[in-house]
């Protein structure tokens, strides 16, 4: 049994929350949030305790490991709170803003290694994985082009805009690691376009919220991105894997199979799911159930602090690109 | 080369007329109806002869071949006659309506062999000729269940109802064609339901317009029928064959690919072929084509006069069987 | 919180025992089973408590409802037990085979009436449930025509068909709830089909393994059904309703949306979910949630005894048709 | 009735002769090529004139149009022959490999000006046609995104290779017409990546088999193209248009609507047509048809030599991009 506590009770701490409470081999110790209305409330909710700072909690002997759901300019402190404590990380994406402040946390954990595992929750999606598996197979040869489609059902708000890092470390992040993680090799090269479609004050952040990428490996494979901050039909998460015996494709997943004939439309289904929270509920379970297995039954973690650092790299360079308007070299 | 002369120019007549004058191997040499003006507008268009009744240009020596698409109550006598000169004939279905005819018809035919082709054209579909051969060709074991969808999108005139000898003579036929065809082997039980749910008026006529059929083979292999005059999504035309070792599926054919998505409808399609004319254009070339090497090349005629024999008698059954509630034994 | 004992711990039992103890609203107190050793086991791994027999636990304080998962033969009186007690019950289907023994206890049921919610877990299917809801919003106005195609990956044991009471009350019977429910109106005319396709040995047990039927109500609405013991490429669930202005389809769901293009075959998906426990899970979950908001919240009851006679009264029909050859009417 | 020369009898020349000699509203008077056995023989076949050389054919009197389907380097030539002999032309795509003599042979065309369609097939298939219409009518907002799929079965031969201008030129030109197509409104900025995944060799022709192309409007809106010159799986030609108000998609086109159920795979599909003859037939008989009723009805042309000369002006900035590894402005 793992002792748990949760840091952040907002969106994405609840989502940790309820997984961490209902998992067989985990117990949910406590909730933290520096809003003590928000942790009592979640804490409550699942029969624990909770608290409005983590510190003494990471380091005292009831916990064995932390979720890290809370800002992103919180995560490095706290990962590196729990490694002095020797306590297992699983922190939510991105690990920070800032790439040297990554490289330090990352050099730093050496000294005191914990087990680490970075949220990239799409790579626990069951298609995701099967995609990935069939690759590793060896079904479609050698990867020639991957193309990740990526849109949100709507833009957050521009308070979150402000502390997001802008949309390549914020949103596209999780296709740097999708794209490294089906190429199976290195980017050596990025290229970004981005521009301001859906809002065109976004551009007084310094920010955009349409994006096309396109990196190149080594050995000559590609990769592409799109993104953009609204789709009017709902979430959209599409994969494209083509290789030299094959094609692999992931199609939207979606809450019924209903199809609808009238006499206008045929083959009509419903809009995608609405975000993140509904589209991988189940990849955060198994998330959850990968961090686990790590601590508990020593696996390797599945994706690592490395996996962290190299897919905010990736949008460091992107973002350069989109604003130089050349492709940068890795 | 075969010189066809194409019997009756209404709809059918001038899908067949249209076929034959730009088809290779064949020469359009006349065009006959009772009515002179379609009779000489089609040939016109086509820059050949017409002629209101058919019997001296059956017998004559300028034509090979005849192509029957004149009233049903014609197509006995027509092909009596044309095998009476030697000539080849397609003729549309149903032979007839009254299986008694068919039957005498086709045993003078023995005496006077000519080849004749009846034009059950959904058999020459490049897709249900495809999953046909997927059958034969074992892929899917031994057939144990055959479905069968086939709506139209509107009803005809009642002035049509009430010489069509009824939905299963009319309709239904090819469908009773279709699963013979399917199934391998011979229904030896027909059980029909039918209803108006279109029309009710339609049951002054002693007609129906939705109905379901349950065929059985000697082996105990099933055969599934759903028909109905109209569906507000267009010409709806699929198959199911399942087997021991899989399962077959052909799906409506469309004439765009264009999927669409936005806020309350994803994967949304166009509506349906319009009708059969659309639906099976090539189906009808492709027959013509059969017919023609049949005749030309000697090879086998691929729908027989008994094959519009037994799928008359399949409908007489499942006629007798919606009236009376019970199955019939054939 | 419901207080819940589950009386069964085979397959069925297992799923509704899991289902209970995770379920916010719920308590497992007990689980029941004649067989020690699987009783105790289950009890262990959910913590609560274990009985060989459920006589005194029905009529004890202790619990509020019980969830019947027992073989089919105990159905009737278990629920004559708890209705006696003032329990709530959910009963897995068939009530009986017996007709009689069903009728019976119904009428009994109207002296002491507890909810009772008959275990058509289908019904709880999220697509089933949307298709459903569209019928009713009158999405494709007057039904005409409703499909359902439901294939097993494979036979169950002889020994199990022995006591099944046949393909038709025992696999059929969910066809014939989906069938009243989606038609929205009682059929009157049951035609059946059946042979032996997939095991030639199950005729020496009266019984049969691939069945068609055909229904209809006296509105002329029509209902086809299609089953197989044995499907070589899973567990196939498909749904069609037809109607005067549109057309519904639910097709299989699948564990992955991935699709594989090679040099042979291009969108090949994987073969179906294995069968009813793994197509079914979340239908499992939500018939819970539907009983315990029926027992705590005065909800209706979804799915009542009388629905579970009516099921029962289809098959026995279904069975004399397919003996006698002739429809029969209700 | 248009009277037609066709330049040209290799694969090209010979879909145009057909095309032209099957059409109501042509003629086809000549066939032309420099090798009189194919010149010859595809006359023959058509029962029409043939020749060796154009120039005398061009000037004389009886003819009104030409198709060009002759290489790459006769292309402007030609055009110029025919523009000053007053004849329409249809030309095959690129205008020529090299931009400066577009650009002067399109200045000469101003002052003797006759209809010249350039053959961007594409335009002319039905899905491309209902999708661009869609955008038209407004169905999905401002084009955000353009997503254009375009994979070749196999590469061609290494003599093609080295004639043909490269990938950019060669192939990916049609994509830079469907891109500016979709977009309605020009590309400003370019950007490629390219590499030699088929074939290693093709370095040694400074050409490429594998590539994906960013382009960027003045507006923002942005547009993915990935080309390779082998799949497996056969001709890939999909299409994404994605906007404010929604998306609309082309999938590839099949030659049967078959789909494949085992214990292995479901939904399995054919392997896509197998190259553009095939995927493209229909819409070379359309463009014919456009190009027919510009010559005789005077109506616009629809793929003018203005759109050669952009699309030209696209893959010479790609080809750029590739090789400096930076965005090309345009």
């Amino acid at each position: 049994m793992l002792r748990i506590a949760v840091i952040g009770a907002g969106r994405i701490g609840k989502i940790h929350s309820g997984n961490v409470a209902t998992h067989p081999r985990a117990r949910l110790v406590a909730v933290v949030d520096p809003l003590e209305a928000g942790a009592r409330a979640l804490a409550q909710q699942h029969g624990t305790q909770w608290a409005t700072q983590a510190q003494d909690l990471i380091a005292g002997k009831d916990i064995d490991a932390i979720v890290i759901g809370s800002p992103t300019n919180t995560h490095i402190d706290l990962i590196e709170q729990a490694a002095a404590a020797g306590k297992a990380v699983l922190c939510e994406k991105p690990l920070d803003l800032d790439i040297a402040k990554v490289n330090r946390c990352l050099a730093n954990l050496k000294k005191t290694p914990v087990p680490l595992l970075v949220g990239f929750n799409r790579r626990f999606d069951p298609s995701a994985e099967a995609l990935r598996g069939a690759i590793q197979e060896g079904e479609i040869g050698k990867v020639r082009q991957v193309i990740i489609s990526s849109r949100d059902p709507g833009p957050p708000p521009l308070s979150y805009v402000a502390a997001s890092g802008g949309i390549f470390r914020d949103m596209t992040i999780h296709d740097f690691d999708m794209g490294r993680w089906l190429l199976g090799e290195e980017p050596v090269e990025v290229f970004a376009t981005a521009s301001c479609l859906v809002d065109p004050t976004l551009a007084d952040h310094n920010d955009y919220d349409t994006t096309m990428v396109v990196m190149r490996t080594a050995s000559g494979s590609q990769c592409h991105i799109n993104n953009c901050r609204q789709a009017v039909y709902g979430y959209d998460q599409r994969l494209e894997v083509f290789g030299s015996e094959g094609m692999l494709m992931n199609d939207n997943l979606r809450s019924t199979t209903l199809r609808r004939y009238d006499a206008q439309t045929t083959e009509g289904r419903e809009p995608l799911l609405n975000f993140f929270l509904e589209r991988y509920a189940e990849s955060y379970r198994r998330e959850l159930d990968a961090f686990i297995d790590a601590v508990l039954d020593k696996k390797p973690v599945p994706v690592t602090g490395e996996d962290g650092r190299r897919a905010l790299m990736l949008a460091d360079a992107a973002l350069e690109s989109a604003r130089s308007g050349k492709a940068v070299k890795l």
